[in-house]
């Protein structure tokens, strides 16, 4: 068992949960020790870059890389690569480690990420199910996409969106299979998604809702060549499976850590579990959403390296809080950028949660200069106060600076007024005489009075 | 004198601020008669959209029309075109009209603009001096732009950056004249305007700053051939003025309507001047400061349109409120895009205003992803309650959005606690991992606790 003279802190994980951890606890604590276990070749990259990649929109995968390993070991951060931690022990204060042993710790931050759902239909261990996830088999499917002809991406979550985009980049007919009726219904609104249905349409991509993937086809040598579903085969060189992420609760679980209703590893503000010294972040862990107050699980990388940094100070005897999220998001789709905060209509109705709607077509840019793009904004404002509580975009540029702008506004409780008289910055190249949030506010504002 | 049946308002000008005002005294009043007077051959372009046009970003000038004239007779508003208002009777309450006589209103609009402030130097009635205003003159000082090889623009105002890069783009040699020692410095801190020097240098343009116009010199036809400054002559084929923009504020003043100390007609928050029944929009206007309670004057298009609006409601019997304001401000100069609200470091300390200053470059995707932009985000706060008070921005895209952002912070009192860790979108095409805003918050909160 390797020895220790100074306060240890272990992290299970190198994503960006782990990352986050690693470096802030060793901000909190410089004398302190910092081992990160992954199960990888390595750290420190940008997995979401892969699908871009694939795309051609980036030339080549070592751009993803953010640091050197060296750049680790100077910051004294330890990292085990190809390093699977098995079992934790808690009341020994250990992680067992395959091929190490067991390690102590004083302080463990548990980071282990997220698996895609598993499609739970036969012929899931043909050859050809390519599950986007690590960046060294990235580079070889990457080669294997070279010489397909047809591909099947499995879900329309936001990983399959990218996929879907990127393979039709790439030239291949692609088939997108969703069991429900448009793209991203979890997140998106159908008036959202609709713009990037049609540009996939133009894009050549076909698309296939309302359809459940029943089978994964294969040939005589194990390799698959179709996929069958609630309406019918379809054939395919690759398929993409982009099910929903599910946390990595099996090491927290077996340890006796308290898992939540999402599946995640449930932690207060502090990032704290439930056993004593023991933090989790990222993907693996739940946190309340700052309206409902519903259990959220998944969120995007920057999350995920919040809760890290979060999970790392505390670990390393600092005192930081975690606050509730609203969940901006955005993604390239198709031809178009979506994105919202919050929820939409249509979760926003499934959960109960009564609204009054804003909504309003603006543009980017003053009407004649080029490049101008169109901006459809919905804002979903509390009856009563307007407060806003959500919100959804699809457009063609500003798109990420707006829901982080709106995400602000439902956190500290800014009203549809206060949206609807907003001061913006117009000039011509760069905004509109009339910012495209304030017209939605503006139409709300007479829907809450109406 | 024109007969009246029911209640008539009427504006003075038919730029932003007298467009929103009629649309918006139409829409409270349906029934009420709307007449707008204004010198020129047209209302409802945009003017702001011509520097764009010079500089062939924008093909041609016809674009800048929002509307027939049509439009507006179908809405009801009765535009007389070249129509002068040369004085104002607050007893009679009627207005004279040149050509038309006096016109009665039940409600006056005063709308009337600016004009750039007088270089109050000799030779300003040669040939060849562009003070860039009105469309009509705009398309015919375009073909003598073609015959140009050498341009002085006069004063880094707004206008003045717009119209050095528009000259430059049209491969014009290109002399900027500025009294102070950086461009935009009323505005823009010296790093805020140091990367569009060097872009502009690239450019070829040849800046002249701490440098005093003192005469416009001619030739034996009367033409500008050049001028001379405190660091001598240069010579020239076109003077573009860009000074200030200064109030029109003569047939108000001479109407006894009380006058500002910026020169701009002083009114209530909803537009009411100290004369009962008559009120006042856009640039001959001044309106305070939410931060520092100072009057400002000259805003943007945006500003004037939102107060038209305000003036136009309650002057048609209406009531709305026009709050304070921050001024987000953004545009286009050289290579670069340069934004803010409220106040930056150098009129911050030119005003006495303490602050506590958060500073960081960011970038605008992943790191990766082609056509990422580097941004720079300066961010001023109260010392002790880390408030925002003010905020510079420079960068490649997403500076209006962060612009309009922050000035909503400044005015709800958003903390650089609450923007280091603000939630943000991540996906590499069009959002970081970190928001440059939230790195800038999470330094200057380090300066405010040290």
């Amino acid at each position: 068992m390797t020895p220790k003279t100074v306060a240890r802190t272990v992290i299970v994980g190198g994503g960006a949960g782990g990352i986050g951890a690693a470096g802030a606890a060793k901000a909190a604590d410089p004398q302190g020790e910092v081992i990160v276990y992954t199960e990888y070749e390595d750290a420190a990259y940008s997995p979401c870059g892969i699908p871009y990649v694939h795309g051609r929109e980036i030339p080549d995968f070592d751009r993803l890389f953010l640091a050197g390993k060296e750049a680790y070991v100077e910051a004294g951060i330890d990292i085990h690569y190809n390093s699977r931690v098995t079992s934790v022990d808690l009341a020994r204060r250990q992680v067992a480690v395959e091929g190490e042993g067991d390690v102590a710790w004083d302080r463990l931050v548990i980071a282990s990420g997220f698996d895609y759902a598993d499609p739970g239909v036969p012929g899931s261990d043909l050859e050809g199910l390519y599950y986007v996830k690590n960046i060294r088999r990235a580079m070889e499917w990457d080669k294997v996409i070279d010489h397909v002809k047809v591909a099947v991406v499995i879900e329309a979550s936001p990983l399959g969106l990218e996929m879907v985009t990127a393979l039709a980049h790439r030239g291949i007919e692609t088939h997108l299979v969703d069991p429900h009726p448009w793209a991203l219904s979890e997140a998106a609104d159908p008036d959202i998604a609709e713009p990037v249905q049609e540009s996939w349409a133009e894009m050549g991509v076909k698309m296939h809702f309302n359809t459940r993937l029943e089978e994964f086809l294969g040939d005589s040598n194990g390799k698959v060549r179709g996929v069958r579903t609630s309406e019918g085969e379809l054939p395919a060189d690759l398929v993409v499976i982009c099910t929903k992420k599910t946390p990595r609760n099996d090491l927290a679980a077996a340890a006796g850590i308290q898992i939540g209703s999402t599946g995640g590893i449930i932690v207060d503000e502090r990032m704290a579990t439930s056993a004593a010294g023991v933090w989790a972040a990222g993907d693996c862990i739940e946190v309340p959403h700052g309206v409902s107050n519903v259990p959220l699980q998944g969120l995007s990388g920057s999350h995920a390296y919040s809760q890290g940094k979060v999970a790392g100070t505390n670990a390393a005897g600092g005192n930081r809080k975690y606050q509730p999220v609203y969940v901006p998001w955005g993604m390239v789709a198709g031809k178009w950028m979506i994105g919202g905060v919050s929820f939409g209509e249509t979760l926003a109705t499934a959960l109960g949660i009564p609204f009054v709607l804003g909504k309003a077509q603006g543009i980017s840019r003053a009407r004649y200069y080029p490049d101008m793009k169109k901006i459809l904004v919905k804002l979903l404002a509390e009856p009563g106060t307007g407060r806003l509580i959500g919100a959804q975009l699809v457009g063609g540029e500003g798109i990420k600076e707006r829901a982080d702008f709106l995400a602000m506004c439902v956190k500290v409780g800014i009203t549809l007024e206060d949206l609807a008289f907003m001061e913006n910055v117009y000039s011509p190249p760069i905004g509109a005489l009339n910012e495209p949030i304030a017209l939605a506010a503006q139409n709300g504002l007479a829907n809450l009075k109406g």
